[in-house]
């Protein structure tokens, strides 16, 4: 059980802890005296998008807990938990900024011991979207976050709506499993192009950072053809993969779908709450983007 | 949320709640303040080897809580969940008298509503054993497991050492998700002639009732053999099936194992702490018992 501050001024109030047992020991101190905990889990390389949710659950907290771990266990065999990138220094820094108390930064060995046997699966709602391309993938971020909420012990959890997937299935697995924490749903966080804020955004050339706008263009198509009457989910998936052929040199276009918010599985008329979700591969980066709209 | 409490003075203390949601607002005012929580989860029709749990827990936690839930995930779709005894009233009067303070009671909608799509499943340890013969009986334990635990939120939970696979498939769970609970086992209760308490021994005709203890007979062989020296493990498990061949009339045995306690998969000879381990169906009933040992 070790944890250590930074030396310098600017982060002297921010608490680092890097050992499971005694964040999960904190946290049920904090609990015992009647704090309400508000938590952000994080892989790192922090971006606005996750001091937009740390900004969210401040006021609404008496402990701000960030988490920073990039899971192994979400990760396919051929993607980029390697290549992943990693700035703790910067990371604290925007933290402290941000007004979070302790940041729980646990080693790969202590989360996935020797021995570890147990996952956490959600599924119907893992069988669209993202799901079949990243087999596995969701099975890891439900399992660590069933952990990261034991450890951290929350009453509020902030996740972006970028992976909107990952909302709905975090909040089937909190409600399923009677976890008892609040999940909270923070607005996509935008570079002024349009861009969605993405830790892997680093990884595109100034070429594809460029056509990666597609992405918004077209989910802003999608939003006007709706708005001008357009039902027919088709026809509209059609006109927001033309558009991204158009845009993008050799795009690889995974999916675009129209999804229901509450199955995420296809919808072939626009009605109720809907998810309007794609993602695309420009060069060697997987980029994922949606708009949520309600009729 | 309803609650409701006997009417007969010999149970008046005890309280019965029967939705989850207010069986985890009474876990957390309790542990608000400073209660220590025990917990015996059951599947109900109690017996000697429930209460045995229930007085192991009682000196060491302020509220003692016992679930009565006879849980449809745990059971294969030729098995039997509707004719699993259920007795509420003789269940609440012996945990009233074992210093029960709340049975929790749901009701299955409650605790898996429609859009239920989360299941905890642990691996590796459940290829063994009773894992083949019962495909998804764990996972179904095990994700009810942690539902309960998250629902009465307990310090300490007991389980009986005579489901041998089922407590090292629970300690890995809790201690893979960062479950905050110590798991406590106690010793398998047994009828004066050596059977092992189950609340499916009922299914028995005394015919069957009768010839059921050739389990404990093969264990307590096995027992011996090691006591005399005998290493092997393969002689030990031909000679445990023998017995129960003359014993039994016209026996299942679905196996008859010798496992490492640890990673509960097979030991080729006697060395450090083992299970032996069988599961026999007599007629229409499946039992299983099994003896702990170290070297």
């Amino acid at each position: 059980m070790t944890f250590f501050t930074f030396a310098r001024p600017i982060i002297m109030s921010l608490q680092i802890i890097d050992s499971a047992a005694h964040m999960q020991q904190q946290a049920f101190a904090s609990r015992a005296e009647n704090k309400r905990i508000g938590f952000v889990p994080t892989m790192g390389y922090l971006h606005d998008g996750h001091v937009s949710l740390m900004k969210l659950l401040r006021p609404r907290c008496d402990i701000l807990i960030t988490s920073i771990f990039v899971n192994p266990i979400q990760f396919g065999p051929k993607e980029d938990f390697a290549q992943y990138p990693r700035d703790l220094q910067r990371d604290a820094k925007l933290c402290e900024s941000a007004g979070v108390d302790i940041v729980f930064y646990p080693k790969v060995e202590d989360m996935y011991p020797k021995n570890f046997h147990t996952h956490v699966e959600v599924e119907y709602l893992t069988e669209t979207l993202c799901g079949p391309w990243r087999p596995g993938h969701f099975r890891g971020v439900a399992t660590v976050v069933c952990k990261l909420f034991n450890i951290v012990q929350p009453h509020l959890a902030a996740f972006g709506q970028k992976d909107a997937q990952q909302v709905v299935v975090i909040e089937r697995m909190a409600q399923d499993l009677n976890l008892p924490v609040e999940i909270v749903v923070g607005p996509t966080r935008r570079e002024p192009d349009g861009l969605a804020m993405s830790s892997r955004n680093v990884y595109l050339s100034p070429a594809e950072r460029q056509q990666a706008t597609a992405l918004y263009h077209s989910l802003k198509l999608a939003e006007r053809m709706i708005h001008d009457g357009e039902r027919d989910s088709a026809k509209i998936i059609s006109a927001m993969k033309s558009l991204i052929l158009r845009e993008v040199t050799s795009p690889v276009i995974e999916y675009v779908e129209i999804v229901d918010r509450a199955t995420l599985h296809s919808v072939q008329t626009i009605a109720g709450e809907i998810i309007i979700a794609l993602a695309v591969r420009i060069g060697r980066t997987r980029l994922i983007d949606n708009f949520m709209l309600t009729f």
